[in-house]
């Protein structure tokens, strides 16, 4: 059986990882088990089991693809324009029921060593595809040189997963807005630039 | 039996409440029974329940006493100073192995109503003491008029925990003083004063 992309092969693994997500949402990390997943993406077991190893593997790279799916990634020229952006997609994000769920199975879930593996991709992942945003305003000129670009996409992702997560406010686009002007003036006044 | 401040009715007051406290870091909400907690505080369990009715109002004050108790207001006269200790104390309230442990107990656990309630009254709590050292700010003219002294408060802790229970990175001094580094530019160039 040929492994072309589109092809059979692709479209298992799309619905595998669908699945993952979609369980994910639905019961959390804990309640989740190769089964399941089977069951619900209409795939063997085995199957899943042969091309992820078992429920880590295959909620790693589930993970990894949700963050990046949900991610866009803005180039508007303007550094404030594109952390608006970004921050309005972090509130979307945060606030669709299934990916909003997402999120709190893995940020609202007791500790465990898989648990904070799957908190890292998740971040590293998102991170990765939006630092280019503040690295090209610093190429432009718009921040100082030295800016510390992760830092500043930390700043604009950390009162939004803070309302979400900690202080139970909700994330309106004014929230967005005033998270990803509270970055840039930071930003602007050469904080992340130590 | 009188119940002057510093009798015997205060000090088992303060027992009970640091045994629920105690509980909480050790076994989390969930795992919280009213007869743990007078069983570590030394004290009959119908006590217990005639003063605070049962667990969710038990937790209430205890969670109310931890946040107000773990929280130094200082008042150097200067904003950065303030926003630098105080983003210091949520570092060491954080790193600390028991309050550490308490937060993760409010925040890293499933969602249900009464953990809101506890998240919010942690917050409000620990808010209402520190959004003074804003407002002192402004009427110094430190920060600008109209600056809305509990968003400041927020961009202080937002990056904070969002290191502990998000991206799970190093709380550090450094991060503190980011963080209220941040907070400072943000409010003087007039972005919380909207």
């Amino acid at each position: 059986m040929p492994t072309r992309p589109g092809g059979r092969t692709a479209r298992t693994r799309r619905a595998v990882l669908e699945a993952t997500v979609a369980e994910l949402a639905a019961h959390g990390y804990g309640a989740l088990t190769v089964e399941r997943v089977a069951t619900r993406a209409g795939v063997h077991k085995t199957t899943l089991y042969r091309r992820w190893g078992g429920k880590q593997g295959l909620v790693a790279e589930a993970v990894e693809g949700f963050a990046a799916g949900a991610a866009e990634v803005p180039d508007s020229g303007r550094v404030e324009e594109d952390l608006r952006r970004w921050a309005r997609s972090i509130v979307a994000m945060l606030t669709a029921r299934d990916s909003g769920a997402v999120v709190r199975a893995l940020f609202s879930t007791g500790e465990t060593a898989e648990i904070r593996d799957l908190r890292r991709r998740f971040y590293r992942t998102r991170s990765a595809l939006v630092v280019p945003i503040v690295e090209r305003a610093v190429e432009r000129g718009e921040l100082p040189t030295g800016t510390d670009a992760a830092e500043v996409i930390k700043q604009v992702g950390a009162p939004l997963y803070y309302r979400f997560l900690v202080i139970a406010e909700p994330l309106t686009p004014a929230a967005a807005d005033l998270a990803a002007d509270a970055a840039v003036a930071a930003a602007r006044a050469g904080v992340f630039a130590g």
